[in-house]
């Protein structure tokens, strides 16, 4: 069971728009050129991250991306189910209800114990990821980051055409 | 991102062999039966179940499945990682090495801010899964299913032919 990388690509896309001045924005070929990755696939999970409220676009051909609220209001859960929906990981059949020991449904508790099991792990992990937010990532990076890196990182932001 | 059914399945396998009398076991037709699951594919699952030392199979046409240790020594996740394998959901491709602001490998923390938080949301899931057992899963749908089903199936667990 394995995870989108468009996750992965989305949630530090993230984390470099919360990095940007006040009022500037990025392309979809932008956040690509800079994260190295195929620019097609990024636009596709940029518009996911839109339809989810987490960025904004600017139309038109100068139309960059944007966080769309404060950073520290958007968690890597809320990034995580833009991406890959919010669907559970197990979705129960209710097969205890099948073969010959089936009785009418109506019976039955609602929810068996594997169900319940997977469902409350699956609370702690989001639990988990609700807490992390995109602010305190991108402080994060800034901070653990090779100071070289965040030199490089910043002459390009220069160089560009930031919106 | 969705757990395999397969998960499901086994997990309620591991289940109905706990609850077999001492030295019985099961063959996969029959486990298929009971669960109401595609006997090709439920056997796939026992084998992956097999070769994760949870369940143990006798050879030759009467060969049935039973648990290969104490039920109580088997964890859902032993069961999940049994057939998904124990590959992390998040697995980082250091997407920050890339692009305009790379240098060298060796000059960066060895795990960034987003990796490191989905792997903590994912020990907390595997957590939580470790601490269920299967022991505890078969006391729970004895003392939850429909009296009705427990009967009947203990009736047709009386039919088979137990091995």
């Amino acid at each position: 069971m394995r995870m989108s990388e468009r996750v992965e690509w989305a949630a530090h896309c993230a984390v470099l728009l919360a990095l940007l001045p006040d009022g500037r924005s990025l392309t979809a070929a932008q956040l690509a050129e800079y994260h190295g990755v195929p620019g097609p696939y990024l636009a596709k999970s940029l518009q996911a991250l839109m339809q989810a409220g987490i960025v904004a676009s600017r139309s038109g051909r100068s139309g960059g991306y944007r966080l769309a609220r404060a950073a520290d209001a958007v968690s890597l859960l809320d990034v995580f189910d833009a991406i890959e929906g919010e669907g559970a990981f197990f979705r129960c059949t209710e097969i205890r209800r099948r073969g010959p020991s089936r009785v009418a449904a109506a019976r039955y508790t609602p929810v068996c114990g594997v169900a319940g099991a997977m469902w409350e792990a699956e609370q702690a992990w989001r639990a988990s990821l609700a807490r992390v937010n995109i602010a305190d990532l991108a402080a994060g990076t800034v901070a653990d980051a090779p100071p070289e890196a965040v030199a490089k990182g910043v002459r390009w932001l220069a160089t560009v055409r930031v919106t």
